[in-house]
């Protein structure tokens, strides 16, 4: 990235990556307890949800170290997120947790789309790859969750926009930088727009066009 | 590889490659159809059983850059693929599509077991250890497509050979470099071995013998 | 490792490695079997439940050679152990196999831990890393032989302690390097905490409290 960030903005963008990263652990969390699985469970689970999309990018970028290796003190927030909510979260608090959870999630897959396909395309990957890169990012979290918590990724399944708002806002980062627009400005649109879409389309109910092999 | 290879030979490669790249598409496709997948994950689907295989083999060896990310063009032809399908395929297509993806299926097979244990050759690996990539560049598309799709990998309990020629395949190139046979030859031997074991496995419905722990 | 290891001990770790190892490889056989597995879906279960966690740390540490590339012949083992078992074994002998493999498990598991973490502390990892790739290593082959057989990893979910004893004995690891004790020294005493606490646990049937989301 070749233009300094201003100070205010990497404040503001820090603390989207820590709710967003938080989210993303909740929703590892709630999906664990549902499962009744155990301590052990409830910590890789909701860690997996949380590092393991911006993990599977950076192996497959041969990129190092880790987010969570470089910023280990994320890994200690993880498990104090865990012990408390094993220790005061109730069922009754799950619902209202998993709403109130949408909106930095919505956020984070915004943020997380806009740095996976910033990585990629530094790393001189092809378009199409890079887009990919900044949907896996975002998504693959939630995918690993799924996958050891032995259900069908819900992203893949649920018909609701996720991976298609990641989609979107990451060729709008490709595009910007086409057009030469500098890479803050790129990234602050890419972010806005996938976090945009998942917005409404949270609002709205919005559900993709079905494919019916059957009709 | 030491002989240039010559260049009808490398066009029936490529062709061969295609054909059996769109037929573990295909696989990927069918499967996520019949578990009601989204468009996300129908892509997502269709991609692992394509390029899964052979991007862990590039993982486990530490070569880069992924064929997905080298020919970057084929992801635009996965993406197309699935649109076409989405569109225009009903389920009374799946059952005859399956049976005409068989061919190059067996073609792949072979196709891929012999490319993947040259390469783990070529960086050194052990011959065991070469045969286990040519089997996982073969084998691991459908099985992490079955991991996603929740489904035990048919490949580890159909008891139909599918593996199994992946392994002998694997075998009958590493004999013919002992043999000091030229690259070509020992390619053209393994595939036909491996993709012909696998025709015939088909034709004959000849399964495995069972491993029967209660008699 | 800057201190020699006496000859006398370096037979005993491999001693104890390999008792671990086919340990290991048991699980997933018998877990195979359980889910009527062919062939191939055997030796593979197996081998991933014994190269799956030490091979997960070596791609998280971007380290090489695996384990089963630079000690080819264990491949040999593993796929002669899963012959003479698929021969010979019965489903009677299954419950005593897996209660007589509960002690070279409990000390694979001490000595796995503690090799695990020591690579990651080697390769410059903070503490908290250094213990998850311990435990990672430990545990990681169990998931993945889990996973791919269609279960939720049981050491997410039985309750008992099995990364709790890989995630005490690697923090034993970490405080024994703190308070300048020898590699070897450190290394024993991690290996033993963590075999010795399974061992406890194995014996005295303890499980880990419960997180009752709905009380």
């Amino acid at each position: 990235m070749n233009t300094p960030a201003p100070t205010t903005m990497t404040h503001v963008v820090t603390a989207i990556e820590a709710a967003a990263t938080i989210a993303f652990a909740f929703s590892g969390l709630l999906e664990a307890a549902r499962k009744r699985l155990d301590a052990v469970g409830v910590c890789m689970v909701a860690g997996l949800a949380a590092f393991g999309g911006g993990t599977l990018r950076d192996v497959l970028l041969d990129r190092r170290p880790f987010f969570w290796v470089a910023h280990a003190g994320w890994l200690w927030v993880l498990l104090a997120l865990c012990a408390a909510a094993m220790l005061f979260m109730r069922a009754r608090h799950f619902a209202p947790t998993e709403r109130a959870m949408q909106w930095p999630d919505a956020l984070g897959l915004g943020l997380f789309t806009a740095s996976g396909t910033q990585m990629a395309l530094d790393s001189g990957a092809p378009a199409i790859v890079a887009v990919l890169m900044g949907v896996v990012t975002a998504v693959f979290g939630g995918v690993l969750r799924d996958i050891v918590c032995n259900e069908i990724p819900s992203a893949f399944s649920d018909h609701r926009p996720y991976a298609m708002c990641a989609f979107v806002g990451a060729w709008v980062l490709v595009a910007a930088q086409w057009l030469g627009a500098t890479d803050w400005l790129g990234l602050l649109a890419a972010a806005s727009a996938a976090a945009l879409l998942r917005v409404i389309a949270l609002v709205t109910g919005f559900t993709l066009p079905r494919w019916s092999p059957d009709s």
